[in-house]
This record gives structure tokens, sequence and C-alpha cells, in this order.
């Protein structure tokens, strides 16, 4: 299998991404493309002692940064090394993109070059995130921001098959994130997609509200891209909050400091379970072809997870899965 | 002063309701007004050697449930204690109204019985929420689903006064609760009403993203009712969660419990700090005369506190000068 790899995307590349394709390559029997600037990569490999055995790069010049509109990549940035990660993708010359940089520029460049599966409405940006045990899938959590009720269907189904296939979940349930438990809450787009959700064949457990999210009550959570962003940026924040707040604690007095330090390897346990940097990112569930998002402050450990993930995503086929239910609904639905 | 109280609203009422109210006409020097089944109160108050001096009592013989909808309150509840408060306050029996009951049926009482402020479009319920210093106002954390972005401006304008004049912060900072900093980021709603508390005279200081709610962005977070809601209970979730993790380290075993034994008072007091049923409740903003959510978990403590805010809520005029406020912008908007 070779996988394409954006050498320059997210906070700590190439030489971080550049180290985990290395080992990648060796622990999971995997061809990697990078894209990027060529002698870069050869500098940076070369100054680090990194093997380019079994890597081959295809150059392109330019970066598409954080401060970039997410749709500079088809139009200044074209020729950036993710544009060429997605072209490189759609040429057949790799079974998969990941790719560490600016997450809107990616859902863009995996519609408009990828493109979507036939009969997706919209791809989505879906990323595992750490739950009381094991973690969930928020799906869609920044790409669409105004959804209609049968992308919010779609949602459901795309993350119910990733689940099941890459994180093996047997009948994922599926949850549509709501304030309140009764199918006729929430606004129009919650009422009109919990009926949906409800007669598809999906192991639907109805509404999730806020507090649930954490807690256990879904494997795929269901929302618009607003409703999503805001669940990952506020259960973010609140677990900086109370992580910080208990390291001032831990840290205010000898006597605190002693008693903490008893304490630190669970504690330290304790913030990898709420950090969603750990998981290892999102997929662009929709996209045409496998398509993952890696958290843009990954390290090497982080981004060769990723990688492993990526593998997984095409070996289990889930793209082809997706294109077969959808044609099987739309089937149903014109019969 | 005198203040109505729904002497049946909450988990604890109406025992810790009548507590509260005896000991907050000795401390705040005020009288009270309850409503309720008249029987069942002078039962609770003399088997438990309450004294009802200073208290007037409104019979009322039955109560709205949290399983009961919200609009029962002017249907087959209209003669609940909650209803029947909210007539009190109308006949100008009393200078605000305080319910720990369903906060639906109180915003619905809010609007069809206290009714609105002239030139308010929508009454609002506005919890105070706990951040990394001091508290915030979440407006609107859930009554009104679908909202206009003229609706998120009175929330700020609301908000704003109430932060001033009641919690005593100079100037409160306004932020609008989105997926990004920049003006042009979320749906419509959000475009829209940023431009709105842009032009205002609030001290607005942009959007606030969900990392930043918890982490003291601003002083009032303005959202739609499903925005606000979800937030709220995303809050909730994270902060049970992960406090219940730590009881589980704390506990673990007796090494752990020798550490956290040192570590108890601080780690109650963090608890507390994220506990936003500590901050005291949630005024309905918007009504043409004070009422007051308490939380329904509220002790006797706590009720006091939620009896304190409303006096505070009362002597600072809010309601006043929302309408003075209003008003001046419609003369504006019209001149």
């Amino acid at each position: 299998m070779k996988l394409i790899v954006d050498a320059f995307g997210g906070d700590n590349a190439p030489l971080e991404i550049l180290k985990a394709c290395a080992e990648a390559i060796i622990d999971f029997d995997i061809d990697i493309l990078l894209t990027g600037d060529k002698k870069k990569i050869e500098h940076v490999a070369k100054e680090h002692n990194i093997s380019l055995a079994r890597m081959e790069i295809v150059h392109a010049p330019s970066v598409i940064t954080m401060e970039d509109e997410a749709t500079e990549i088809t139009k200044s940035k074209s020729n950036c090394s993710m544009a060429e990660g997605c072209r490189q993708l759609v040429a057949g010359n790799g079974e998969a993109f990941i790719s560490a940089g600016n997450s809107g520029a990616l859902v863009v460049g995996s519609t408009l070059i990828v493109k979507r599966i036939k009969g997706i409405k919209r791809v989505s940006f879906a990323p595992l995130m750490p739950k009381n045990t094991g973690n969930f899938m928020l799906i869609d959590a920044g790409a669409n921001n105004e959804c209609r009720p049968e992308m919010l269907h779609q949602f459901g189904l795309m993350g119910s098959i990733y689940m099941e296939r890459v994180m093996h979940i047997n009948r994922p349930r599926v949850g549509l994130a709501n304030i309140g438990g009764e199918e006729n809450k929430g606004c129009q787009l919650q009422i009109q997609a919990y009926q949906m959700l409800k007669e598809s064949n999906l192991n639907f457990v109805g509404n999730v509200e806020g507090r649930g999210v954490p807690d256990d009550a879904a494997d795929v959570v269901v929302a618009d891209g607003f409703t999503g962003n805001m669940i990952l940026k506020v259960y973010e924040g609140v677990a900086m909050v109370l992580m910080r707040k208990m390291k001032e604690i831990f840290t205010k007095s000898t006597k605190n400091k002693l008693a903490a330090s008893v304490l630190l390897k669970d504690m330290k346990e304790l913030k990898k379970s709420v950090d969603y940097t750990e998981v290892g990112g999102a997929p662009i569930l929709g996209a045409a072809k496998p398509v993952f998002k890696a958290h843009g402050s990954a390290d090497a450990k982080t981004f060769k997870s990723a990688i492993r993930l990526t593998k997984e995503y095409v070996e289990s086929q889930v793209v082809e899965l997706i294109a077969k239910s959808i044609l099987s609904d739309q089937t149903k639905e014109n019969s």
C-alpha cells in the first residue's frame, strides 16, 4: 500500500512528519509519497539522518498556512503541498492522503479536488474524541456550518460505517446532538433529522444532550458543523481550564507538591484521556477517496498513529461501503 | 421589599425553600409572599419549627413538575404555584418572583403572564456560569432555540446591564459565541448579529470560541438558545466526567487516598468552582418585572443566595434600565 503524506502540514513539519513516515514504513510495511518542497525534505532528512527509503517525493513549492483562507487551496496556493497531495490521490498515485495542515483547506481540497462520493451532499470533518471509556466520533465538527436534515442523516451513516469498520465497534450507537431527550426537541433541523435517523437502519439511540456527549451516550454524535465545532471547543476549553486549575493546586505548597507526586502518573493518564489530540485525528468522510486530517500539533508519535488509522481506513474499505450504502438508500427512495 | 416565592418549585420544595425564606427575612430584612398549597406549607413549617413571620401565603393547589410541558402553565396547570406567583407579580403584590421549578414553564409564564418589556422580542434564560475567575452570563441558554440577529443584540444589551448592575462588573465584555475569531465566521445568524453588536454601544469584544467560554473570554456570552444550551450542558458534562475520574484516582489505592486527603480541601473548592449550581441561578431577562430562576437542586443555602441576587436585581433597577435602553434604541432607529 502506498499512502500520500503532506510533508509540510502542521506545526512540526517537515521533521516530525518525516520521522513518523520512516517509522511507519518499517512498522506497517507501506510505501509513502511525500508532497512538498523537495530540496527542503531532502535537506531535513539528511540533517537528521532519516532514511528516505520507500519514500517518493513529488515537489510542491508552497505551503498553505493556518492563516490562509481555506479556499486559497485552489487559488493562490494551488501549488501547495496539500493541493498536490489531493491531486496525487485523484491520479491514483497513492491510496489515501494524510495532512496535519489547515483543516478548512483540507475540507475544501477534499470537496473540490478529490471530490465527493456520488450521492454524498457534503464532506465532513469528523474527529475522534475521548469519552468516558474509549472514543466517539463527532460528525460534523466544522466543515459545514449550516446543514439540511438529509446531511445530518448522511453524517450518521458515514460515522457509523467508520466506527464499525475502523474502530471495531459493533453496531455503533448513533445519537443526535440536541438540547433535550424527546423527539420534538431542538430546532427544525434537529426535529427533521431525528425522524430521518429514526427511520434509517442505523442503531439510532435518539437525542444526546451536551451532558451525555463526554459520558458515553453514543459512539457517533451527529451535529451540524456549527454545533459540532462548539461542542468540540467547549469540551477542549473546560478540560483545559480544569487541568490548569488542578496543576495550580498541585504546586501551591510543599505539602501539596508532595501529595501530588504520588498521584502524578495517574493524573498524567487522566490528562491524556481527555486530550483529543491524543486520539489520532479526523477522517474527512464523504470524500471519494480516503483523506485523513492529523492534528496540527502532531509530533512523530501522533502522526504515526494517524498513518496507522489511515491504513485501516483504506483496508476496511470505508469509502466503498459508504458509496454502496448511499446508492442503496437512493435506489430505495426511487423505487 | 416584598418578594414572591414559589414554595413548590425544585427538588427540595417546600422544606428547603421555607428554610431559606425564614433566614432571608431576617438577614435581608424583606417580606415574602409564598405561593403553593397553604395547608402543606403550614404543616411543613410547623413540623420543622420554621417561623412564618413576615410570610404571607397565597394558596395554589397544584404544582407544575419537571415532566410537564412548559406550556401547561397557562393550560391544565394554570392553578399551579408558579403560575400564581407570576400573577401575584403582575398584580403588584411583590416586587419580584423566584422559582426553582421547571425552567421552560417559568419562561412561558414570564412571557405570557408577566409579559415582556415593551420592545423586547423574547425573554431569555440567562444563567450565571463559572469561568476561570468569577462568573459570566450565558444568554440565551435555552429559552429560544431559533433566533434572529436582533434578538442576539438584545440579549447582549440585557446581559450587559445585568452584569454591570447586579454583578458589579464595569463595562462588561460582551462576546458572541462563534466558531472562529473573524467577523465573517459562523452561520448567517452570527454574521449578522456580529455587525449589530459591533455597531452598538456595548463593550463588544467580538467572537468567543468554545475554548474561550470557560476561560474568561467575556463577561456576557451571547448565543441563540440552542447553542447556549449546548454550551451549558457540554460544560457541565465535561466537568462532571473529569471530577468523577479524579475521584476514581483519589480512591483507587491506600497510597492515593492518603495523598488525596492532603489535597481534599483544595479539590472541594475546585469542584465548587466549576459547579454552576453554586453560582445562584438565572434571571429571566426581558420580562416586564424581575423573575429569577433558582437551580432545581437548590438547598436552603443556594436558594437563599438566589433570594439575595433577586433582591439586588430589584434594587439595581435592571428591568427599568433595559426598558429605557430599548426605548432609546428604538427612538434612534426611528429618527
